[in-house]
């Protein structure tokens, strides 16, 4: 497999599309290989079936036109940052090559995000093992940088904020593929699920003075080669 | 004249050499076209005269083949964020119509450098005035980014980190320039200031995996277009 | 003269209705006694005049309401932290004697911003001051908040955020009222001055789980009485 | 059950009424019901028995008025963030069906605590989880704000500080109930763990002007109706 | 003049006893030579007078056993930092060459202690010019530490905390003295202004497992030669 | 066994070394006991092998005199902050009583490392246990302070900078003597790791005007009893 660009680890289906669509959508346009891999079906909920939400993420899959999607399948609502959890997404990240890993933030009111949030530092440290029984050839992916979910109401800084305003159509529809997440028996009073996202990208957008952005987090130092790369 | 794409704002000659000496150089080396305005002559100095100082300054624009620059003859050792000092670099602005100006940072042992800290801030505002008696066309410079100088030995964090590898021979260069500043009269034993100029590229180079680097920091959300321009 | 509850302090008029208006709105309905003292005419400006601004802002004290309001004239584009300067706003709160005052942040890109801000926490100290020549009996306003401006998209902590939700087109329409300088000659394309302003107060809103809120910073401890004053 | 207005967290028996005990007397005194679970029995200890620990435990609930108050019995020295004991918690939640929790600080020198605070909110999301085998109702406790333990002398900012000054001897009251454990064994010079406690709360007090207070740390924005709230 | 090891910069004679006086007492007992330079009488204030204020500043003088003791007699409650004053404060390090300058902190509600704390490090860098036509010899205070005043109740983290539990009382008494600053006139309800000192010192002591303490900030790192110094 | 002074708690041979081995060299010289326990053997490595890590470990300790080193021999790369390796360890500070603890930092991109951090809090806490199964008596280790690792390249402030100048070249020695893991099979490009691992030194020795130095950071307030003993 030709390696990915980037990766973005979702502890459930939709967690990428709400989180940092924007961005999955800009890379692609730029012509860039991005994957998502799942740690979880993300069921049950109360809406939503097995069938039903592997059909909404397909949709979301097409509508951003993605590389490479994949589930492990690990418990939901009880993942845990296990040693085998460890493993098996190593051997993805050594499959997949990423350039960038896009992990979920370490603070948040969803025990499977923060597990998550574990699991992407410790499996990216696992991935660069030699001498190990685990599939594929060692494999450090040089980046790994954090998107913020929505289940805690954060206000942090972001060491880098994506400009995606010619995407937000696109990540929009991608969210609304959940619809038996993030719409169906959700209040449809403003604000519902669906303004909480757009607006939120609208208001990162003004921190950088775009339409719409979206932001992520760096515990490193952000590297560029040329102040020209700057918004 | 042709806009700038770059202003290092000054206090005195050596300061933009020895903070962003780098990134003025690789920055040229990408074409862009980089000015620096000194706001002060920076004499009397214990081994300097006016004349000796003009030199060293002379020889260091050339060792970094600087676009264009000027010195505004400001008091030195006494400069202060006067309305008149604000309408003479701000007129600056106009005539240069930087895309990014680089300022000291706005805590430092230097009271001139915490004061042209203010005066960047300051005549950038006064930089798009209409119904001014300042000359020029009004302009507003998109984007100001603070640099660290060298007299409070502080450890912020960078909001950005510029890898300036390949210009490091460069930037020392420019530096050793002013030898009646860094090197005549100043202890030889090690770490002399040339040392520490260049040691402490060497740890942001560190911070970003590269050999040299140099950093700033943004008060604003630091906008890229693309994760393909993070190194 | 009554004492006021709240009194927030604008370099120029339109500055706390873009800033607060929704707490100014809020603050009113809920009985206080609220004002706004103008530091500066805010003139010259593009498309303003001091005749149509005074009569924008005569429109919007109308729309939110409030109880008091003045202007001090004092230099628009120039304003410095003056011993007058400081003396004049003094002798204004010990005139409204105010149990809140509401003072722009004190980082900013508008020089006058920040000198307003200045000017607050001097002329708050002033106020208090015994044996002095100042008009007006000693009075120490007990609390200063400050507030953030739109020259610098900054991203700051609130220590509390305010519920505006039944405000927001109160506020909106107070701001609209400027229109010399918000809506004309301003680019209409998305995103506008005016959906900056409303979609920062949509995602305040969000970090409370609100619609609409307006964030205050205080350098100091929050206190409260009761929990069951917490959103 | 009646819901509780507010549940406190604490890992073992005498850390609610150490480090919230002022709010505990004051949110009563307001009208408030407010519960207390403890995860373990806190024993053993050098001095305590088991027998000896609830009857102090008894004495504090009576000192405090406490509505409610129940003990998980989990493994005291040996707390781990476990589904098992999640599930536990979570039961808890959907019992009382509180409308602020107060948790354990997340940095902590004692394991206990550090676990109690994961548990925290880890329980806080499965408590509202449907299509569960766990007991009760689905319930999302809408706020979790955190505490500071003893173990750790940490000196963060507070989001927000309660007044407790009228409550500070039933604080103290239910604080010295603990006498196996604060008392008992413990140096009598001065500064006393008791005279700490205490001591701690005066600080807390000075920061909002008041006799005494306890501060609580919040993840999220602090959101409030009307600034008539704020001390 | 033999040089001083610490001098402590004070706005207002007491200014030095609320914040320091542990410090100044318990670096006496070590033998060190310490002073304190007051930069403006600090009166008029209700219950002062020029006679009284020196009377009780020469008392404290006398509790603490200051080494050198002086007042610039610069403008009180207007105290501004001007180049004349720069120059003033600048002879006076020179006078006095002290390894270590106390300043007040940069955040505060008395522009006097603002203005204060600027002048410290204006004066400080000015102190080490050659060619200047200031008196004295040119010399570099090595380090610069701020400590907190009483004016703002802000809850800073310290660089380093001060053990003072043996000194205690000397600095109560040297705060007494100034009884027309801190006693007259003042409320004598718990908490008073002398509880409030003492009581936070208390705090501080409780930090770092002690009696009583004083903390004090650097903008720089904090440098010691064995791990043996640490308390 | 008399009690040591300093122990540094290292998940693999070499950590310590890289760390803190200067500061180790530092407090021999001044003739404290000093004590590294490493959590695991290390391997497997690309090129080491259990006799050549011991082997290296061997020369590591003698360059450096250290007064007593163990290896717990937990498992290398799958470290866990289970009960039973918190107990192994916690009986390693009953037996070694150390004064301070040096323990890696919170964040890492090595698992190890962060299950090492977790393990030195918890297992700090068991030591002062009473009424345990664990060898050896309780013991409270009054401060623990934690380090930075080179596996994330961040950037935090230090709570306190130790001047290791003299023992800069003791320093690479012992770190050159994992040959296996620094030097071989490594680019011999600048920066090696070796040039990162002395670079890094330099610049924190910049930061206090030194040659060398090592930062140490700790999550409780810096006490210390004289200002003579800061650089």
């Amino acid at each position: 497999m030709e390696p990915l660009d980037l990766l973005v680890v979702a502890p459930h289906p939709d967690d990428a599309e709400i989180s940092v669509g924007g961005i999955i959508a800009a890379s692609r346009a730029q012509g860039m290989r991005v994957g998502v891999v799942e740690l979880t079906s993300g069921e049950p909920t109360p809406h939503g079936t097995p069938e039903l939400r592997r059909a909404e993420t397909a949709e979301a899959t097409r509508v951003l036109d993605l590389t490479w999607r994949q589930n492990l399948n690990l418990p939901n609502r009880s993942l845990q940052p296990t040693l085998e959890a460890r493993g098996r997404l190593a051997e993805v990240f050594r499959a997949t090559r990423p350039q960038i890993i896009l992990a979920p933030y370490w603070q948040d009111a969803h025990p499977d995000h923060t597990a998550a949030s574990s699991l992407c530092d410790d499996a990216r440290f696992w991935s660069k093992l030699s001498r190990s029984d685990m599939q594929g050839d060692p494999f450090w992916p040089p980046m790994l940088l954090h998107y913020f979910s929505i289940h805690l109401r954060i206000h942090p800084a972001a060491s880098i904020v994506l400009d995606v305003t010619p995407h937000i159509e696109t990540k929009m529809a991608a969210v609304k593929a959940y619809n038996s997440q993030l719409i169906q028996g959700r209040s449809t009073e403003h604000p519902t699920v669906i303004d909480d996202i757009r607006d939120r990208a609208r208001y990162w957008g003004w921190t950088i003075g775009k339409g719409y952005a979206e932001p992520l987090v760096n515990r490193e130092q952000i590297g560029i080669e040329s102040l020209s790369h700057l918004l």
